[in-house]
């Protein structure tokens, strides 16, 4: 039986996705880390924000915008320069429309990139006027780019492997909820914290309630290998005595906060995660990691056995 | 009554705008959250902080001082070039004072921009030791442009809407005095904090007091939707029974400081607001938020309906 | 009579300076904040650090600096160039080894900032190679310099301040120590904090102690105006009934710690400051702030005012 | 004896190492403070952080890997332009094979930096479209380039000067373990922060146990000469009366964890290290620091004698 009452001996847990009941099924957090609850704001006055948005977007879209944006400017120009005239340019082989279109296509590209080959020049004051400023143009334009390159090469993120499904088990001598995290990265994470909240219905108020649980060990100071977090289900715990059953009918799910450091530029960074019931194993136990010591003194472990465990 | 002697049990508030009795209504927060007491330093050793200028100043401002600095600075060049002789430049076509000055501000132009087509180049030593100077600086000014440039598109803020009224208004079996705030970009906020603070003058000492105000919950961990803050006014509270006639009397003003963490970049971020008699509604309840899900599962709010409220 | 005793109550002040009985008089830091030990390690093996040093230096020296290896680097290449060999460039004007020396700078200068005119080009595999590789290396040098000229732009700091005395004078009923400060800058600093720390000789133990001083009101959320920090010397302070001779025979200095937000970029930013006898003023009072309202509700203050004060 | 009972009275550490019993000595945190269990991460699904990894790398593997990657990147390209046709360029004089590839490698070059001389240039519609592709990729491969090479230089980081030998001596009456920090940089180091670990074998469980230690300071506002650190080993400490034979047989290991503020951009810097049996020298004293004054009021300290100590 989940015992909503304890819940007065605590702050209840508040994390912003309000108390509603959800007829259906309800995930907060997708396995991802990302929200669920996508806001789609309708207020026209509310300009689009492109910067996050070309941050997030994945590296194939950005290099697709990045070549389609460079080959639309560039048509851009080209076809400026072609209304202007052709024959306002110094170095260029008279050709059919299409030629020199392309021929203007090329020189804008170069003027662009401030390659400036100089084998076609600008021979008027006019060409020279647009030209000059798509150099400027370029240089900022390229500047924009390559800073939005590097932001989202450089942008710092807690790449945190969670084991597929968590446990309630046998722990000591009472039970436990419990799930295993790694490093994906090389580089270290230090001074890393967990929170550990559970949703789930309140038959009785037909609402959704949030209870922050105590995990046996919230804070280490570096993360070599593996962490097994535990929250231990004693009398203490709003789980205590609660049936799979019972989980499953309340629709609870475990919404995990992660807060930690980088070792290479020291920059907090956050990572989520959330259970469904369907992401519980009952009455199970995970499988050890292998360590596998090298002749240098490294150990090696495989990742992909984080996930294992045995039914009980 | 406004209870200032409830005060003394909590440390009074102190922002920073001093306790003056200001002869007519003060406001010390602008909506947009700029500070209202602007500073005029009058000393003339203290330089003009031309970055924090440049970071703040609006995106049509910042482009044209771009364009114009440009113009002026091949203008500049072109004058130099000029003064040295046209003769000793390869590749110029001789022709009027003009058209020279012409030729001469578009070769500055392409040195500038390090685009070097080459059909103009320098002939002499002193246009060579001009021209490789104006490289150069051409290189440093656009970096530190493009720097800006991103520096402002990069800039971490909190984009929060805020109601455009606040309520004081009957709450749970008391009163309660709140407002809606939601994020207005699509990145998330996590960790939000609120404090409030009541700005109010005291009729005994002719001072502005300045009062924190409990909220029921002054930090969230995620904010999809719309958060709604309350301060309960009981009788702990230094509004209990306050009226709306005191409160205008008395030119009451509500200052809302809020403190987040962006889920892009994990910056801390800042946003502020204060409300003042003219924006406070009193006995009115906001309407709830309409929530429009979608196929894909997300859920959509139209922001302009944070500000909808009814009177009672 | 400073009280030593009354520190045991709290926990005593350790800045890092030591607590050596130093022969002569001794500042601990200087009125611009630096720290009046300089370290000058002679350790071989340990590095200069060249960007913080570039980072520090006067913009003068900056300049000069780029200039001169701007300089430097095209005289290299141009050295190498020319041992290579003029005859193996095309496009060049043959002269007196002298000018075809100049030639061969310039063509250094224009290939370094990659603005490459093409009028001289290499027209060999050799003279190729060192200018492909002066090309990636002029790329990759000038963004380190533009990374280090915006990183001296950008480089957050707390632009405070302080009146030129502090005071030690009647205040309330009693006696206190207080100073003035204000933010130079246009941009706000929000969520300032201050401490105050007193470096005073121990005549018995022949050390210097150093202790925390309570501040009436050690953070305010804004800082438009100026704030007057004010340590009340009643009996709780180690300065009670403390007279100038003895302060001054024991060569006391108030170092002041203050932590800031900028409100640009929210960095968390630091000032210091301290004051030595001779920067005190016994028996004064700081001459009220001028505040001039403009029509457009802003507030201006002359930050020379700062210093004011008159003697009782 | 070590204490292992008093280790009930506070949270016991946990560092993230585990606690298995390792049957050979086990050293934790290596001497340049990098962990010593490094994992090998064997997913597939789990991409190599190039970032951090290029961030991390020796400066003569960064410049070789930049110089390498330069090459191979001009030899696909001229391939690419070798295999679409000599002849489609202008400029260039015929040659062998070689001499030809050589010029294109050339020609490849100029375009990827972006320097362009034009002298060859390209004369159809295939060859301009791939030179405005590299041209476009020089720009941002150069950027994210330097933009590694500028986050190299601008890592924040704390270099400390650890003494090779930490202490077990008479420490006023009691004994203490000490050792001794400094700054190896010019930079200052504010609000110094150290948290000590011990790591020790536990016999009876046969695990490894950690303890926090107690410093009798763990924090200095300055760091400008050295700082001895000191852990005093009372009846409160778990090293009460411990001797230098049990403390080697259960193969006892400081670790140690600075978190401190760097003066110049005001980061968040940690550094790590930690002494292991052999680097324990029991019975010693450190040699005083000599600190030799200079004209100029700055104090030189030599570095080298922070290992110093005496046998006593």
């Amino acid at each position: 039986m989940i015992k909503e009452t304890l819940n007065k001996k605590k702050e209840s847990a508040e994390l912003g996705f309000g108390s509603k009941n959800y007829n259906e099924s309800v995930r907060f957090l997708n396995q991802d880390g990302t929200v669920n609850i996508k806001r789609k704001v309708t207020d026209k006055h509310i300009g689009f924000d492109m910067f996050h948005w070309l941050l997030g977007i994945k590296w194939g879209q950005f290099f697709a915008l990045v070549f389609f944006s460079y080959g639309a400017v560039n048509t851009l120009f080209a076809i400026i320069y072609f209304s202007i005239g052709v024959d306002k340019f110094g170095g260029i082989e008279a050709g059919s429309g299409i030629e020199n279109f392309l021929q203007l296509f090329f020189f804008s590209a170069q003027t662009l990139t401030t390659v400036g080959y100089g084998h076609i020049y600008p021979n008027s004051s006019l060409i020279s006027t647009v030209s000059s400023i798509e150099s400027m143009f370029g240089l900022m334009g390229f500047a924009l780019v390559t800073g939005i390159l590097y932001g989202r090469f450089a942008k710092p993120k807690a790449d945190i492997q969670y084991s597929n499904k968590a446990l309630i088990s046998p722990y000591n001598d009472i039970t436990g909820f419990m799930f295993r995290i790694a490093n994906k990265k090389q580089n270290e994470l230090i001074e890393t914290e967990c929170q550990l909240v559970l949703a789930i219905n309140n038959l009785e108020t037909k609402k959704r309630d949030f209870h922050f649980l105590d995990l046996e060990r919230s804070k280490i100071n570096f993360l070599p290998l593996t962490w097994t977090l535990v929250h231990p289900i004693d009398d203490k715990s709003q789980l205590y005595e609660v049936t799979q059953d019972e989980f499953n009918q309340r629709d609870g799910e475990f919404i995990i906060l992660i807060k930690s450091i980088t070792d290479t530029y020291f920059h907090t960074v956050y990572s989520r995660m959330s259970y469904k019931a369907s992401e519980i194993a009952w009455n199970a136990k995970f499988v050890p990691m292998k360590q596998m010591p090298h002749k240098d003194g490294s150990i090696s472990i495989n990742l992909n056995d984080i996930h294992s465990y045995d039914k009980l």
